[in-house]
Formats: C-alpha cells, structure tokens, sequence
C-alpha cells in the first residue's frame, strides 16, 4: 500500500506521528492543509514531501473555482509559495514544486486542460517515485552482500517514499534477489523515525532488525556487528550529503572502523548549484528534544539545540546509490578498519 | 546537600529516577533495599553506588542482631554478597565492598566494636568522596579555559557522587577559579541521565548549560560550538576506559575534529588487573530502550539491544584526571582539527 494516494479530488496519507502505534489515514483536502502535514510531520522523508507537494498543488489545480487560465496559474503561483516554506533542507520539496509549476507553464490550453495537467503531473511523480525506488533498489543491492547487517539511521523507507524506500529499498531488493539481509535501526532522536517508522515497516514486512539507541552506534560497530551502513539523504550539495540529524555521528564511526558507508538518493536529491557552505539546516521546536509525546524528560527553562540535519562531507561517503547508478565520489578517506573484528 | 546521607540507622537518598520532575528522598532501611536502589537505578554513577554499597553494609552492622563477632561477620559476608551481584561494570563498588570488609577484618574487638568500624569505614568513604572530587576538579580546572565550552555525555556530577562530581567537579571548579564555562549535555539515551540529571543540577547551580541528543554531537563539534570534552568512567583498565553507552561515539567523533577529550574520576576507579578484553558489559533490559516512561516509542516485540556501558580505547583519551593528578595516557592519536572552526 502507499504512503500516500490520491482518491476522488483527495489526498489519503498514512499520519507518521501516530505509528507504530496506531495506523490512521487522514484525507487532505487542500494545499493548506498539505503544508500544515508537511511542517508538523504527518509525512516526511524528501521523496515523500516532494510528491505531497506536487498532490498539493493538484489539490489547488482540481478544486479551483477559477474562471480564467491566468486566475487558476495564480492561485497555483500562491499554493506553491506556501507550500515552499514548509521546510527549507530537503531539495526535493522545491524540485517538485518547479517540475509541476514548469508543466503548467507549459500546457496550452484552457483552465480545466491545466488542471488536468497539474493532476497528471503529479500522478506521473507519485509512480515514477516508487519506479525510480526499484531501480535504485536494484543497483545497490550490488553492494550487499549475502549476510550482510546493515545499519541504517532514521527512516529512508516506504514511509519517507511513495512506497519501497530509498537506503530500505537497497535492503528490499538485496532480499528480493535472495540475500540474507538483517537491519539495524539506530532510534534516531529526537524524532525517533529508526524507533517509529524504520523498526514498523520493516517487521511489517518481515525483515529482521533490531533497535538501537544512537549512543550504541560506535559499540556495535567496534563489535563487528554492522557490515555495511545506508542511509538515505535529504539534499545532496556539491561536497556533502545533508540527512537527519545524527548521520554524519554515523558516516564518522563508520569511516573509523572501515565500514562502507553508502547514500540512497533518487537524482532529484541532488543539488549541484550549492555548497555545505549555503545549506540552509531546519531548527525545529525545543519540545522534539525537552519531550517524548506526554513525557517531559528535561527541566523546565532548559536551553536546547535542535538542528533537524546534519552535513556529511563526500570523503566519508563511499557511494552514491541513484536510479541512474551508482556514483563513486571522487574525495576518500582511507578505510581504517580498525578494532572491528569482521565475521570473516 | 548530599546525594546519600546517614541518619539515625538510616541512608537517606534522593530518588533519581524521579528527577527531574520531583525530588523524592528515600529511606534505605537495610542492605537488601540498597541493593535494590542500586539495581533499579535509585541511585547510580560509580563513586555513588561505592559509597552506597559501603552504606548498605553499614546498615547491616548497625541493625544485626547477631550474638557474637561471627556471626556478624557472616551477616556482612552475606550481605557484601548480595551488594555485589547489583551491577557488574562500575568498578567502585566492588572495590568499596572490598574496602569495607577489609577494615572488618582488622578490626579486633567484641561485636559491637566491629559494627562501629564499619559505620565509621562507611562514613569515612562518603566523606573522602566529596574531598577526592574536589582535588580532582583543582587539578581538572587547570585543563579548562577561560571561556570553554565543555561538552559532556551522561551525568559525572555530584548526582553521580556523594556531592560535587568528576567531570562536573572539573567544570564547578573551573568556575569557582572564576572561569567562565558553559556545557553542553548530551541527553545519553536510553536513561537521558544527561537531559534529566546534568540538566537538573548544572541549572540548580546557576551554570549554563544546553541540552542537545545524543545525535548533535558531531554536528556541534563541526560547528565549532565545543572546546573540550570530559566525561566520568566506570573502571579504567589497562587499555580503555568503561564508561556509560555513547561515551566512545563522543571519544572518536572529537578525535576527528581534534577536541581535547578528557576522563575524569577516582583513582577508585582503576582496575589496572584487567584489559578491554575481559570487561563485563552490562546488558539492561530492552525496556528502557523501547519506552520513556510511560510512552512506547518502538513497535511490540522488536529485538533490542541495550549494553549500558562502552568501551573507549585509550588512543582516544587526551588525560585523566583523578585526585592524585593528570594522568598522561602513552598511546595517542594524532589531533586532527579537522572542520572545526576553532573560536580563535
């Protein structure tokens, strides 16, 4: 089933801050309340908020009372500046946003024609999403080998994508193939999508994982028990790859035990017009970090950082897993190989 | 005020599983609820739960009711026996037991002298903690700057003490010199002592403190944001030092952008008969990994792991301080100052 669909001039999505324990679906029904979704975290996971941006605007598009061409491009113009603003690292949000808006642009034609085109665009964007998820699937389960545990942070699974995932793909598609593959899920605070999403979808699938807190990373790994690590990514800049917070942690330990470090990213991650320089990294609420649902577990009036991503320079990225292949960057650090006692 | 205190025949302790919500003092009336306390975490932080275990023992010798030297030697066996088999890792407590049975054995006399002893011992230690923790913190404060910040994982405090703590004795006495000096906690899943405990008692003392999670730390590190880190230990062996899950992520993440990292505790805590090798770390149940408090944040029936301790080689260590100076590790890695950007 996918995370999100669209039915009848709706927009059905699973809500993300209720699993694992309750599976609700909730209908948007307009652009508006697709950014209030976007920013509270109903959904996420770039591939996903970049569809859910596009079904945004189709939810404009399908709607619309406009009686002219060019009152229907404004009213499309408004929805799409909304829906910009709801959360500034992932590129994939304004990808979308621009893909849709540059076929609008483009149709010719009278209002209900560019309606129809808003709605087609992003349908197209929902099934290539999963389509472009199988492909990269399919090229890094190259780099799995049969055995393999690989730990993953955060969640870049079906839930962060229309469906089958990015770095969980990779994982879906070495299993596919008929390698014995297990997980470990690092929680992830102060979200915890590992603990929530990661952990849900793949025991609902029966893939074998097991959870961690993010302090165990660098105990697991100095006992040998992580063969490769995927992640997914939220933007990927000409020398770094931005993703959750807590990833680079990981790229860091991975690259200290000699551990191939590998990102799963669709090419629509990418953004070659910046640097790590001029990323823009989301603070979000104290509260994600002061609470845990209903429990509060710091003191009142206590002062909290809460930078939603980190920055993983290239040179501890072993490779670049694309729909288009995989990608080696071309700045390494050697492997070190150290204290891991490997299974072999 | 002192984290544990005798009066009257009794230990009185504050509760810390309930900080920082409520501050909740219990009565420890024998050697069985000292142990316990110690097991569920009542109290917990390696001098504390040495002293706490010296105490339980003292609370057999003041309560028995036995007839002759013997047989209250035989209680304090039993007992001693019983405090040991609380937690496995930290090192003081066995070294305390150790201590304790110790004087009983070279102290001549009726019953009733022995009991005495053993009070007194017990008294003796609790007092010396506060006295170590501070001569430890005067040589510490000669590694800290006017105007460090210093980043820390779990809590070396004075709740992880009879009263002043090791690593945050070195930054109270830093500032008692009249430095300025800000910390950074680390939240230290699964048992947030950082978020609940260091918080709590940095901010009851007036000095500033921010909370980040365990995620954070290399993002703050590569910002620049952290000067030095110093965390406490559970036993130093002859290779690496045994401290709370996370603390070897924090060593190999500041080794990577040359931050000093410093470990701060009791000669006590040395256990120079053992090597990284043969540690016992501690695994604690999945509990405390999958809910806080009363959420559940994982998905039913997920495989867990949750070691309580990690193992962080000496390479990584720049010094320790205990109360008989700075100890000097042999083996090091290189500083490497890489992404910092430094303050000056």
């Amino acid at each position: 089933m996918r995370t999100i669909e669209w039915k009848d001039g709706m927009v059905v999505i699973v809500d993300q801050t209720k699993l694992p324990n309750e599976a609700v679906w909730v209908k948007i029904a307009d652009y508006k309340a697709m950014a209030s979704a976007i920013k509270e975290m109903k959904l996420r996971g770039a591939p996903l908020i970049g569809v859910a941006a596009a079904y945004g605007l189709a939810l404009t598009a399908f709607h619309s009372k406009a009686e002219t061409r060019e009152e229907l491009l404004k009213e499309l113009e408004m929805s799409a500046e909304v829906l910009r603003k709801t959360r500034p690292t992932a590129v994939n949000l304004f990808w979308a946003i621009d893909r849709v808006m540059k076929t609008v642009r483009e149709t010719a034609g009278t209002k209900e024609a560019l309606a129809e085109a808003v709605v087609a665009e992003a349908q197209k964007m929902a099934d290539e999403d999963v389509e472009v998820n199988k492909r990269m699937g399919r090229f890094g389960a190259e780099l799995i080998e049969d055995g393999d545990v690989v730990l993953t942070h955060c969640n870049a699974g079906s839930l962060a994508t229309v469906d089958y995932g990015t770095a969980l793909g990779v994982v879906r598609a070495a299993i596919e193939e008929g390698k014995n593959v297990k997980v470990i899920a690092c929680e992830t605070r102060p979200r915890l999508q590992g603990a929530k999403l990661t952990c849900y979808e793949l025991m609902r699938d029966g893939i074998p994982v097991t959870l961690i807190s993010d302090t165990m990373v660098g105990y697991v790994m100095s006992r040998g028990m992580v063969d490769k690590v995927v992640v997914g990514a939220d933007r990927i800049v000409r020398d770094a790859v931005l993703n959750k917070i807590g990833t680079y942690n990981v790229a860091v330990l991975a690259n200290e035990h000699g551990i191939p470090f590998y990102v799963a990213a669709p090419m629509s991650t990418m953004d070659q017009s910046r640097t790590s320089g001029d990323a823009v990294i989301e603070e979000r609420s104290p509260n994600e970090v002061t609470n845990v649902r209903s429990e509060r577990i710091a003191p009142e009036g206590i002062k909290v950082l809460n930078p939603a991503f980190d920055i993983t320079p290239l040179e501890y990225v072993d490779a670049v897993i694309t729909e288009e292949g995989i990608l080696y960057p071309e700045v390494h650090l050697k492997p070190k190989n150290k204290q891991t006692k490997r299974k072999n």
